[in-house]
């Protein structure tokens, strides 16, 4: 077989919205397997909002991603040649592997064997991947949810907002309420039971919107969106609430100097608040045993998923895109990059 | 004797900086003693800059004080009628109380009897008293320090951050810096053991001092000034830095839509930085051990602390307005109410 493969890279350091000019689609020759290595036919492969943090060149405060450089998300596939102990030809696995149409396991760091095939495979970089993860951590371990708290997540109809609020009601939260765009969002929201969902883009008074959706506040904000909704949520939480902070899409687009502030942090004294960031990469060791918690969830028809799919490598760039400017599609990105068989 | 004490109230809610006419002294009867109850002779008593967000009327978050009321402050003095089964006639006690010359314990709430007379009496509102113990629970349990770790304390030469950071370096902390106004505060705390101390009146880049002053960055940051002071310090938080938010000094008289923000909050993420607001009478059983601990540091000489005295119950108006605007006089401000014998 040829030893090439095509994937997408970055083109130009985006500033504000990336644009199509962004990412370039380029064909790669794949270099020869070191002992533990894999290589990973790409089956489905995910769009995440958290990567824009990375394309911005050296005004990122984050290690940015090089012009040339293959444009991260996760991957599920199937491995067509080992060097590896650790996974076999045959194998489906998930991994954190970039866009592109073959990956390179290189020995070291996350790769996952799925453990079975009781939910479709692309669950594996959705509900029970990165984005369920963060859910399940953000929930468990940084926020410590006990029964009876109330929770407020955003960008709720997302894969991480709207997997949080479910696994919360699991938990036994007695209020879940969503901030999201649109009244088909909100529609699924409920159906997926929230308690109250919030209509960001009828709302004029978010304040107003967030007390009367949960009269006596909050225990644990789970935020995705950024500064101006945290901000808004601060007089409402309650003694020793706890702010998640997962996401920021709202502001992964504008440089820090010209994002919305916290303003309202005078609440951090008086409710005793703790905000605290959050990278579900921390909590490797937990995925497997949390995996399998939330995958019966998912089976039993607990925590429902969404997804939205395109199809064919090259549509991942504009995908990534409406990530920040179509408001009207939701759920987990997939592009569907091969065949599952 | 006469059953009438003088105290000083709140004359009308303060906005912006308090002034002389935010305060008014009075002559008001004491109640007879209910069960439990105890009436303490103020000997000295505390000026808290915390107390200015009590002062706002009905605009402030926090209960406010309604005119008439008392204004908060830490007292020590001698109990001279009890009807209290912790406290007896002749005992040195602390107490929350406000500024009047005689306070009257009501049975519940925070009392303590003075152990010792190796210290001065005056320290129990100080170093031994709240600002000691929220600069000891701070770092402790919220913060959780570490030995080797860097901490960045500000207001550095008020009482609790004076305290916070030499109690960071008998912990073991590997640098201890603080950011201060004018140059005999940055003698006194080099003296007291800090690392490095920033000159904040005369530094134009507070983010380059920072960084300077400890080029690997904060573990810690004990903040006392407010959301400036922390949007500045947030890209130079270590992986894992926790920010505890003790006190607001900067903001407290500018309404919360008006303050800075927070803006670099995408560090929350980078370093899993974690955020906690601190009242420290949350902590109140863990007093005595912590005033054993810290007041052994204080006899041995490995915490300084330092005073700044006014005389007469009718000076305390005058000392509270100059927390916020005479930044040439550093130290507890202390109220000479009454004689020690």
């Amino acid at each position: 077989m040829a030893r090439t493969t095509r994937r997408i890279v970055l083109a130009a350091p985006a500033t504000g919205l990336p644009t199509p000019a962004t990412f370039r689609l380029e064909e790669a020759a794949l270099p020869a397997l070191q002992d533990g290595a894999a290589l990973v036919r790409t089956i489905y492969c995910s769009v995440d909002p958290g990567v824009r943090s990375r394309l911005s060149g050296g005004a990122s405060y984050a290690a940015p991603l090089r012009v040339g450089e293959t444009i991260d998300g996760f991957c599920v596939g199937e491995v067509i040649e080992s060097a590896s102990a650790r996974v076999a030809v045959g194998d489906r696995v998930a991994l954190g592997g970039g866009w592109a149409e073959h990956v390179v396991f290189p020995g070291r760091g996350y790769i996952q064997k799925i453990p079975h095939d009781r939910l479709p495979l692309s669950t594996w970089i959705g509900a029970l991947g990165v984005p369920g993860m963060t859910a399940w951590f953000g929930l468990k371990r940084v926020a410590a949810l006990k029964e009876g708290e109330r929770v407020l997540t955003t960008s709720a109809a997302g894969p991480v907002g709207a997997t949080a609020g479910q696994i919360a009601k699991a938990m036994g939260a007695s209020r879940v309420v969503g901030v999201a765009s649109g009244p088909e969002k909100a529609a699924w929201l409920r159906d997926a039971g929230f308690d109250a969902v919030i209509d960001y883009q009828t709302t004029d008074d978010l304040a107003g919107a967030l007390k009367a959706a949960s009269p006596d506040g909050y225990d644990v904000l789970f935020d995705n969106v950024g500064n101006a909704m945290i901000d808004s949520a601060l007089p409402l939480m309650r003694m020793g609430g706890r702010i998640v902070i997962s996401g920021q899409v709202a502001d992964y687009n504008t440089p820090p100097e010209a994002r919305p502030g916290l303003r309202n942090t005078a609440h951090f004294i008086a409710q005793r608040l703790r905000m605290e960031g959050l990278v579900v990469f921390d909590d490797l060791r937990g995925f497997a045993a949390a995996q399998e918690e939330l995958g019966a969830l998912i089976e039993a028809g607990a925590v429902k998923t969404r997804e939205v799919r395109v199809r064919g490598l090259e549509a991942a760039p504009q995908a990534f895109i409406d990530l920040f400017a179509d408001h009207a599609a939701f759920g987990r990105r997939i592009v569907e990059v091969g065949p599952e068989q």
